[in-house]
């Protein structure tokens, strides 16, 4: 089970402009070549992000994408959402009511399947982590680790 | 993204041999038919769970599967990595290396990308909840939900 690339693009792209700290906006051509990315591939994540209300997309010549929450209010969570979706990676289908299952009872049904609700509670604490964790908490660290990044940004994007 | 259906499979087929709770083996066609799945199918996720240590596969005419552990020593993680292998969903491709990257001193990349380390830490959490669940757990919850599933299972297998 592999996560869509869009997901670890979309982090990037998003910590980039939060790098920016400005309201101008970044075409995806520019956003694509800072990173050496695939235009239309990343177009199509941009404006995944731009659904799920996380990058605003300006229109016209000089026009691009901007963050359209503070860095502290865009969490990985709603990256993966809006990249892969909100539906639990376990889909239940009901198994347990097929073949020796249809001589049960249908009391023996009324609850959740086990089975279901173990993998689910699971799922939720990945996603709890997810949602623990912001964009400014990523740029933090890698400013940490990489004190000339903001400044690459910086430049890559065409500010002073 | 969406969890391989096997994994599925695969835990309910353990939580029925865990309901036999004797060492005689159960064949392929008689799990498939236990829950309506496709025997070949089915087969190759049997296969899965053999490689992983999870189950015995027994040769001959009344061959057939047996647990190879205690259903207390089998977690969702094993049933997980079985199927789905032992691989993040989050695969980091380093692009922070790439475009703008390269004008960073190598310095920068030293410490592991703190959007890999985010992701990573977060499926941990998953893991951890995964690796926490017992076959034997399930077993009491569904025995608690459906008093009846134990001896299904008995006679789908042909126990007395």
């Amino acid at each position: 089970m592999r996560m869509n690339q869009g997901v670890e693009w979309s982090v990037h792209v998003l910590l980039s402009l939060a790098w920016l700290d400005d309201d101008e906006p970044v075409s995806t051509a520019s956003l694509a070549a800072s990173y050496e990315l695939p235009v239309a591939y990343l177009n199509k994540q941009l404006q995944a992000l731009v659904r799920a209300g996380l990058l605003r997309s300006l229109p016209g010549a000089r026009g691009g994408f901007v963050l359209a929450r503070r860095p502290e209010d865009i969490t990985l969570m709603d990256v993966v959402a809006a990249i892969e979706g909100r539906e639990f990676a376990f889909q239940c289908t009901e198994i347990r009511q097929h073949g020796m299952g249809q001589e049960a009872p249908q009391s023996a049904f009324r609850r959740k399947c086990a089975v279901d609700s173990a993998m689910q509670h699971a799922e939720l604490q990945w996603r709890k982590a997810l949602a623990a964790k912001t964009i400014a908490d990523i740029r933090a660290e890698a400013d940490s680790h990489a004190p000339s990044a903001a400044r690459l940004a910086r430049k890559a994007y065409g500010r002073a």
